[in-house]
């Protein structure tokens, strides 16, 4: 991103020092998730939905303002599990031409990084729209089961038929 | 710190990199917290201990060794309340010397910026041993509590009398 390329909080200390400060930030708090959900709207029975989001408590939330602003993309709401605000993407082409790009920049240093590279890989098949062909819906599946193996999600209890 | 200051591990991305991820990941993820606790070995009947940390799940420990390298202090042990790690930094000389001049170059950018900042004026009463007079003692209380806030700390709940 260029100097002039976003609103500046005034609170930023440095442009250059914001790109590794927002890693380091998603590296701890940030989840680059792939849920799946049945849908008659899709012809496969599911759709696949990878999201980058952050959830934050109320009185932390300059924090989501800033990652909106930087991203210049994404939503920031309540989210409806707790009392916390959620900062989140999940439009494809946003996740592809604003999301990946950063964190291929500036990785994250811990082992999320993995599943960084594994969600990276499922946003950019489903940029080709591969998610709408067998073998690449399996193929997303097997990698949405990688990514998100310590949630509870309903697709990983049950055998997903296509 | 320098460029040759400390070893970098061999996943660091760039040296330049990491003094603002380390903050970034440290305003989501780290605690600067003072703990008061009933000490027959001090005067006052109190000891008064801050400290710096960050816990993390096991599986995500290498990101405690970044602190722990590059901090060149603290410690790494298993935190007896769950089953994750905690990176720790407790001893007053490090704090002044080590951590506090690291977020007064490199600051949260969330309101976790006014804790720390009430914080280091903790650590610097005790290194200049105010903490061992009535007034200096009532005053790093008074900030503790408003440090504190949201925890479940003994000495939020009872009325602490010297």
């Amino acid at each position: 991103m260029t100097e002039d390329s976003y609103n500046m909080p005034e609170f930023f200390p440095e442009k250059q020092d914001i790109d590794q400060y927002l890693s380091g930030y998603a590296d701890g708090e940030g989840c680059f998730c792939v849920s799946l959900n049945k849908s008659k709207r899709h012809k496969i029975g599911w759709e696949i939905r990878p999201s980058f989001s952050i959830s934050q408590n109320r009185d932390r939330a300059s924090v989501l303002e800033l990652f909106k602003t930087y991203f210049r993309c994404g939503t920031i709401r309540p989210d409806r599990s707790d009392y916390t605000l959620k900062y989140e993407v999940r439009a494809i082409d946003e996740l592809v031409e604003n999301i990946l790009p950063h964190f291929e920049k500036y990785p994250l240093l811990s082992s999320k990084q993995h599943e960084f590279e594994r969600f990276a890989e499922v946003c950019r098949m489903i940029r080709c729209r591969k998610h709408l062909t067998k073998d690449g819906f399996q193929k997303i599946l097997s990698i949405a089961k990688s990514i998100n193996r310590s949630g509870n999600k309903k697709y990983l209890r049950e055998k997903i038929k296509i």
